[in-house]
């Protein structure tokens, strides 16, 4: 990690104090304490009318939160936080200042982060007045960027178009905090580690992949905000499509930013455009003691946006080629999880049925389940015990917390990699253009929205749609 | 299973006792209880002074130090037992007449099963004796013979012809008692009834295979016995050769004798014969507190009896050529256990070699564990936590005891396979002899028994036989 001013904006809102900062305080930490000597300072940016103390304090008080203890959050906070207040995010002088002070007073080279934690409406603005600090800067300029990107593929075309007047895109870190998720991370590794698994992961050998996020809550009080956005553009376009190239991507031939995403980009570039009859849409009522989308006072009563999604994509390449991948995700679901399942193709079961009785034999499954429970698991038939032959399934299963302890936040990990300079698990602005050209079709409002009861997998449609006429 | 007399030879010998008449109970039970009303009378056969009553009473004492219940045991045993003594075991009469006497009185068609639990130097007397009795009988009649089959290729060759002369293939039930085992028994259907491992299960992505029995006891006082016998006789050319069958051959067309069988011959003839360079001989030698093999009284100084046996099989088929096979046995090794490890090949590294850093992935490992803790894992890689790029070993892992409780013993398994007339889980004339074929050229004398420490595994050239050299 080289010296650098870690400016970011929107310093006194809820993500700085919610993950920033105690992700700021892991990322320094090695062997489980913090290195007081990390070298970065934080720079915070925002209209209300903090300082410096304020900010420090902020940190003692997030990090206390977080269950760091006195001595190391005091140690590491020292002479650590600045703040600078602006009146607008086009009149960043009093930022570039401070910042010039700090490099300045601790004799290091001109690296700059500059951390967007702001609405996407003053984008615009702020970009084009740290582009121009940027183009001056003698060390390094990195902008990260939260989403959303864009609303649809004009919009985000827009929004790359301003980033790229300003910035060149290798030293843009898009967020899509799914990716620096341990065990999102993992995927890869576990695709490509192990000689089990990959010799098999194709269509000839598997029978489709379900890909899930479910939400145990409703809107909450994001009501007037979601409703403006609904599920294919909150989760299904961002995480739930990182999720799938990931599982459906060919082997790189590095780990590194370079290799993945242009792998992940011919993903996007394989898959058929959306067939809209093998889209559900779903919007959840009241049931199982939980109120509906539309009984939210913010909530129009006939709104049709979408809190539940499932939908087939096909990947039309040598490996996929007629595998379904089915994505989904919801709101107000039975139980809150993110699971990525491969179905294998069944075996023949001719050879069981010898004493003359039926043989039904199960998929093997192997289950990545991505959060909360981090783990594996592989259901496989065995003998069941006894004289009378029949076959049963079982599971093999690991769990990173039995093996590993707590994992880091996935914003710890991002964080790291940003200080470093590595935008392996960033998304890139063609991968963002492709995922939109994907999904913006199913934004023409053709599609309704079908009720579904809160505390259920969705609409019935969706569900035959995953599990056949099984339901 | 059709009403008859079960014909113990040796009623009054230790096998009995231990093993046959609980799994004769056991083999009676249906949801825990036995039915008392399972039909098959059991003759004992001696030349010990017995009667129908000692018999009676030695199955309630074995049944009771078996752990079944008294009211259970006496309602199962009542009527069940006879008796027959004989001076020879070549003059059968008053077994036949007291076998016709319970079949007239019950009855019962004239069904009978022979089952030998005698020295293998009585053989031709009584296999006469029996067959005659064969040719007359109305019903079915079945032959039961325990190992040793034979003491090499041609006094194997000559007990077939001898048993062929009196019974045909098919009445022939040869007992390995590893074929009854639960966990053997489902080594086909983990191969056959799962997608995952199958289409792996070859050359193209197996490295190795290795398959092990581990014994910690020493010859204890089966000295006399075990000097004349040795590792490769007592444990190799059956027990092991049944393992390597059921991990190398192909798909049956169907879970019956005939074609299990089938396959398991043609694994036979496709293995070349057996490289002495690639065969290890140890005998144990006093060390960590136990004696060596030689300091047994009845064991001569200079015996050359192999305790221990490690060698490599090549089957040179179109799935396996190329492929090690690793087979090993030995007592006073440091733990028991039955095991086949499948090795996968090394998974290319260059892709996680991106950092710089050196990356070095170990195989994925398949252990079939077969006793004890009956049960599977599987070694895989996964990302170790943190921002460090690393992998790691893990296991996914499963445990029949958790899933099944006990499993029932091998006798059980079988002796209900022999009264339903099922020849699956039994020793074919022709894989006896394939299997000599194999072995009995290693029984020349010309190999050398290299000394090892009881607790270790075996001479040090048979570690690098398994290991390489990372011994």
């Amino acid at each position: 990690m080289k010296p650098h001013v870690f400016v970011l904006f929107g310093a006194t809102g809820d993500l700085t104090q919610r993950k920033l900062l105690p992700a700021l305080y892991h990322m320094s930490c090695q062997d489980g304490h913090a290195a007081a000597e990390a070298p970065f300072v934080v720079l915070g940016v925002g209209r209300s009318g903090w300082d410096d103390d304020r900010l420090h304090n902020a940190a003692l008080s997030a990090l206390e939160g977080a269950g760091i203890d006195q001595a190391e959050r005091e140690a590491w906070a020292a002479d650590r936080f600045a703040y600078a207040q602006v009146d607008a995010y086009d009149e960043l002088g009093p930022v570039f200042e401070r910042a010039d002070a700090i490099l300045d007073e601790r004799g290091w080279a001109d690296n700059l982060t500059f951390y967007l934690a702001l609405p996407p409406s003053v984008y615009p603005n702020v970009i084009e007045a740290l582009g121009a600090r940027s183009d001056e800067a003698e060390g390094w300029t990195r902008l990260v960027v939260e989403k959303p990107f864009g609303y649809d593929l004009d919009t985000a075309k827009e929004l790359n178009e301003l980033v790229h007047d300003h910035f060149s895109e290798d030293q843009v870190y898009r967020i899509d905090h799914f990716l620096g998720k341990e065990t999102v991370q993992n995927v890869l590794v576990f695709r490509f580690a192990n000689a089990l698994f990959e010799p098999l992961w194709n269509r000839d050998h598997v029978e489709r992949i379900e890909i899930t996020v479910a939400e145990t809550l409703g809107v909450e009080d994001r009501a007037g905000f979601y409703d403006q956005t609904g599920a294919l553009r909150d989760m299904v376009q961002n995480h739930l499509t990182q999720l799938f190239c990931f599982a459906a991507m060919e082997a790189p031939a590095a780990f590194d930013a370079h290799s993945i995403r242009e792998e992940k980009l011919k993903v996007l570039r394989s898959t058929l455009p959306i067939d809209p009859r093998s889209v559900v849409f779903g919007q959840y009522v009241a049931a199982n003691g939980d109120d509906g989308y539309t009984d939210k006072e913010a909530i129009s009563k006939d709104s049709n946006t979408e809190t539940f999604v499932a939908l087939r994509l096909d990947v039309a390449n040598w490996r996929w080629q007629g595998v379904p991948f089915f994505l989904r995700t919801g709101k107000r679901m039975p139980s809150r999880y993110t699971e990525i399942s491969v179905f294998y193709r069944r075996p023949p079961v001719r050879l069981f049925e010898a004493g003359g009785h039926a043989c039904r034999l199960s998929n093997n499954v192997l289950r990545i389940r991505l959060q909360p429970d981090e783990g594996f698991s592989l259901a496989f038939e065995v003998k069941g015990p006894g004289e009378r032959f029949f076959t049963t399934s079982q599971t093999l299963a690991f769990s990173y917390g039995d093996a590993f302890g707590n994992l880091p936040d996935a914003y710890q990990t991002l964080l790291h990699d940003i200080a470093e300079g590595d935008q392996t698990h960033f998304v890139h602005a063609a991968e963002v253009e492709a995922a939109w050209e994907l999904f913006t079709p199913l934004l023409n409002g053709s599609l309704t929205s079908q009720p579904y009861d809160s505390g259920t997998m969705g609409p019935p449609s969706a569900q035959r749609m995953f599990y056949g006429d099984d339901v």
